[in-house]
């Protein structure tokens, strides 16, 4: 990690491609530098300028007579090669690429990418791009790029790092938060990540000292579980990360392969990832501002209760209808904080939340009162935030808003934010002010409602004893899941009802009790409670009751042989060919509430669980939710609670309440399954399992293994 | 109308209320109609000053020496009503009073508003206000107005009028405005509404050749039946009416009701009206920005089509994710087009959808290539919209494009939308030149989208054959529905079910073969086809279910026989006091999807009829949507392609397609019902409505009339 930060720190930078057409890529890069006053060495490369921009020029790699920490190359794809292999003799440790050519070109690029891959790999040089706009480091002035990253206006240093796998689109993301007044630490566009990508950068990011947050725009990522963990990191240190999953979309995933050559993974695993870690996933560039704002207020709501006051009571109207579905309550306020306000509210305002300070109130003459307003909401316990709505208030009133609020926030551990609409003419040195102590400043009360929101569920996940193991099976239980699997799943491909029921029997999930049977035998039915239900068993029949190999509420023995007797003729004529393990007869299961959960083993993300509403409602309300294995209980309580079926588990329609602990367990124990066995299993299906009053069962299971 | 249109153009203005004390509104609004240059003349009255700020200033309105065709109000309320009344004396045809003081603030000022009201009735004087930030006309520099309207900097003049329930609030949405280049005609704070109101006012604006374009912030209204008037109008005279309704939640709405004391009707209804009328809803202060620009283009795709070019692939991406939902798709695009395109766009681009101009395309050089790519994509038939993504480039390359679109944009139908994210210190010049020819520039690209599908759902209503009465009843049939209807509802409340049926089945919506009988009586066994249901009769059981006053699925005589007899006793037993007007026995439904099929006759909209999923589903789904009464079937569709149990009707899960034009039928018959009887219908409950293979059938029906 050390060794991949010391990119952004080269002491001498090389440069090939220099031109005296200066809009060339090379060219732009040695004149940023120049401009923006970059302390280190610059060596420009072209054999055929002694000098470029006042700068000796070099005729080669090779020749220049110095240490070089940095090469930036922006020579046509077909001279790249001998470039790189110059860099290798040189022992440089880092390459920018900004040409293109490459794998996104077709076959000659991808071949021309693998060979450079292969001399940069043999020789230890690390590669950003190719096929990018490249990195600045704001702070060191360190411009290895071309492009909107080299123009002005320059971006101001601050705390913030963009890592951007689209060049332009990402820049547009830093231009709108620098024209907000954020400053930035590194931006990178990191074009087709042959070899460094998003997710390395990221983690670097995370144990650089002057990056106190991280904004990603991500298309597509080789490793889901690398940016898993780069999250939980994250959360851990509490430098948020908010991430950009661009081509969510059928179009926009297919625009997103024709754009770079990135592998896109489903959408839902990305969220799912993000809940689970606590990466802020945002999808608007004036979000990535607002959060931005709000983050850098460094102070966090221990709930969802607001105090909105101000003077423009539609403010706090609009502000209500955004927070509400969000999570926010304009909450009560205590008889004694209304005391402290009726003595500072005219008489014609209100003193209840929304709190009407009158038209006029921010002027110097009130503050004194508005600081003993906005003291008594921060004092009470039912405010976690408090808004103060300036709407269109003027120059002076900005400025008296701004000098009381700053001076009673600093004091305060709730979050303060301000909505103003006035134009940033009139506002100008009030925002600076509100800048200065960190009280973030939105454009729109629905603005600060989604930002504050944000802020209450970031705190939530920060809170959150995020033990992402779940209750482990003992390791004779797991020891035994992966001996019957092994001796199960010999030749890979799909177990039967019966295997796929024992193994996961093993690793916690209850199934029904079923009994094979090799032929019509009525004997069992004393064994079994009725009604009881009877299927074929074959690995080479995976859709059983399309060819009539089930039968169900088999009441009497003599039903029973007549079943087992029907199905085995029904296999034999309609799946001549299939191997018939037998018939499994099982009691059936009569009462709770019919779910589907699953095991999809993604190649980018990993073993995943999926859970939804099954029988008639799958198809109808194409209700399903994921998370990445293995987690806990409460993960499994936070997905069942996400599901729109949720409240037929807790009794709907006059119905008892079904056991949502037995089925949290369930799930939790299904993702350990999955997480252990993830070398082997590579699609899990239990459709239908049954949430009981007492208990969960399935009455039905699938494995697939990989092939051998 | 035309009358209420002379309120924004008098030849003379009086302000009663101005004072040494410039914070004064009385003082704020002779400032403005000063600073700002009103060509008529200024009246400013209080007894106390000889001049005001260089104009003579009067004792009273009596005083004044001239006609005086507008007066402003800025006195304590307490002074209110004298002024009023020396206004009817001066015959004084509209006043603005910015004074609170009214119904807002309790019984006296209830009081005070009602005397006020009559004073002005009798003196044929329409008001805006009370309690209102007053209104500007921003071409003729009439400021009746105070507080931030009357503040710097000044509206520009344009063809924007806004109508707002809140000053402040309402004034924040033209800033904004302001800030992106629009301009305005009339802006008009409606505070308190006890005379002229928002809807009478957009009614005015609708007339008024200057203002092409309405945005209106509404909480609350008195008469839904004159909003939807006025969208229908605006609709048919093109004029787009963006509204926002504040107060949609019930913590906006509790809000809403302590800020004004306006009465909130439900949001469900207004957003059917909003569908039903094409007005324009928008919940986000940009969202109003981006719609006016794009507006303000003129042009409406005539489809969802789009062609995305330009020179940042991920904003393409960004752009399809958002549109892909929004109905807007990245269309395929012919093979001419692409040959045209071949010759002009770089081979390491894309000329497939979304074209890649491949970085840098926007410069001096390029200016005629592309405009060839532009005319290229404008001419494929796929193609409704272009949007160029400029992202990031400069100001040359701004230039260069905001050349080449103007002069394609002149002769093209299809509109052409931008995305920049350069700093506008880079694009000002380029900014201006788009807007001059009327091509949208958006700050990014999933609001371009918005703005886009917009535009086509806008064009969509325009075109289509708005009929909103439904296929009419006879003379005949109607007279016959409202005959029953008097006959039976002669002391109002409930109707027994065989009443409510009898006169749906009137009205065109065909119910269950039923059959009253007085006891028990096994012959009409043989009448029938069973199954059978039978049901207690009585206006005093409205839950018959509860009190076991229900049997289904009788299948013989016999059974039929004890059933009629145990809900007898079970009635007599659980509901001694109720009058029994018998059992009805119905044919049971056994086939279909239930659905609820309701009307609710509100106080503000109206009769609305409600849809929705019925039986298991209604508590699982909460799955509903509502127009306003009468509608046609085209609208009858609409509402059951929104139901989420929409696929249901389909003959999903294997299912036979159900007669979805069956019951879009009934749903307008219901409706042309629910309008014509509205003087006498409360309510209607038809639950369950079963759609059936061939037709649908109410299989129970409740009629709750207005009492007498």
């Amino acid at each position: 990690m050390q060794k991949l930060m010391s990119l952004f720190e080269p002491r001498s930078v090389a440069v090939v491609g220099v031109s005296d057409d200066l809009g060339r890529p090379g060219s732009q890069a040695v004149r940023a530098l120049l401009k923006y006053g970059y302390a280190g060495r610059i060596f420009p490369v072209n054999p055929k300028y002694p000098a470029f921009q006042g700068l000796k020029c070099y005729a080669s790699i090779a020749d220049i007579d110095a240490p070089v920490d940095l090469v930036v190359i922006g020579v046509p794809a077909q001279g790249v090669l001998s470039v790189i292999e110059a860099c290798a003799a040189k022992q440089v440790p880092f390459v920018v690429i900004l040409s293109g050519g490459f794998r996104e070109s077709g076959p000659d690029g991808i071949e021309r990418e693998r060979r450079m891959l292969e001399i940069a790999r043999s020789a230890g040089i690390r590669i950003v791009g190719p096929n990018c706009l490249g990195f600045a480091n704001i702070h060191a002035n360190v411009y290895a790029a071309f492009g909107s990253i080299t123009r002005e206006p320059k971006l101001s240093p601050g705390a913030v790092s963009l890592v951007t796998q689209s060049g332009g689109f990402g820049y547009s993301i830093a231009l709108a938060c620098a024209e907000a007044g954020i400053g930035f630490r590194h931006v990178i566009a990191t074009g087709n990540e042959s070899d460094i990508d998003s997710v390395e950068l990221i983690e670097a990011l995370l144990d650089d000292s002057e990056t106190r947050t991280i904004v990603a725009y991500i298309e597509g990522m080789k490793d889901g579980r690398a940016l898993y963990d780069a999250g939980c990191r994250a959360l851990s240190l509490g430098k948020p990360l908010l991430l950009w999953k661009g081509g969510i979309t059928e179009q926009g995933a297919r625009a997103a392969a024709s754009h770079t050559a990135s592998l896109t993974g489903t959408y839902d695993f990305y969220r799912a990832l993000f809940k689970q870690t606590g990466i802020v996933e945002v999808q608007e560039i004036h979000e990535v501002v607002d959060y931005l704002k709000a983050f850098n207020g460094g102070k966090f709501p221990s709930g969802g209760g607001v105090a909105v006051l101000g003077v423009s009571g539609g403010s706090a109207i609009v502000f209500a209808d955004a927070g509400e579905p969000l999570g926010l309550e304009l909450c009560e306020l205590g008889e004694k904080t209304q005391q402290r306000l009726a003595k500072v509210v005219p008489s014609i305002g209100a003193i209840h939340n929304p709190i009407d300070l009158t038209a006029g109130y921010f002027s110097a003459a009130n503050q004194e009162k508005l600081e003993t307003a906005v003291k008594a909401v921060l004092d009470d316990p039912n405010v976690h935030t408090v808004c103060v709505n300036l709407a269109t208030t003027g120059k002076a009133g900005s400025l008296v808003a701004a000098e009381v609020l700053g001076a009673v926030a600093l004091g305060a551990a709730k979050p303060i934010v301000v909505f103003s609409s006035a134009p940033s003419s009139e506002t100008a040195e009030a925002l600076h002010l509100f800048d200065e102590v960190k009280i973030p400043v939105f454009r729109s009360p629905g603005r600060a409602a989604k930002a504050v929101s944000m802020l209450v569920k970031y705190r939530q996940m920060r809170q959150r004893t995020h033990a992402v193991t779940p209750p482990a099976l003992s390791v004779r239980e797991v020891s035994s899941v992966q001996a019957t699997l092994s001796r199960l799943g010999a030749t890979g491909g799909a177990l039967s009802e019966i295997d796929s029921k024992a193994i996961l029997a093993a690793a916690g999930i209850p199934v029904t009790k079923d009994i094979i049977v090799r032929g019509v035998d009525g004997n069992i039915f004393e064994k079994m409670i009725a009604p009881l239900v009877v299927k074929i068993v074959s690995r080479d029949i995976p859709h059983k009751t399309e060819i009539g190999g089930v039968k169900v509420g088999i009441a009497t023995r003599a039903e029973l042989e007549s079943s087992i007797d029907e199905v085995l003729k029904n296999a034999r004529k309609h799946a001549p060919n299939a191997q018939l393990d037998g018939v499994l007869v099982s009691e059936m299961v009569i009462d709770g509430f019919e779910l589907i959960a699953g095991v999809v083993n993604d190649v980018v993300f990993g073993p995943v669980v999926v859970v939804g509403a099954g029988g008639i409602y799958t198809e109808l309300l194409r209700d399903s939710v994921c998370r990445l294995a293995p987690f806990d209980e409460e993960t499994s309580y936070e997905m069942l609670g996400e599901l729109k079926c949720r409240r037929m588990l807790d009794g709907a329609r006059g119905g008892i309440p079904l056991d949502v602990r037995a089925m949290a367990k369930a799930l939790a124990a299904l993702s350990q399954f999955a997480w252990e066995n993830r070398a082997q299993v590579r699609e899990v299906d239990v459709n239908p399992l049954f949430v009981l009053p007492y208990g969960v069962i399935a009455a039905d299971a699938l494995i697939v293994l990989h092939e051998r």
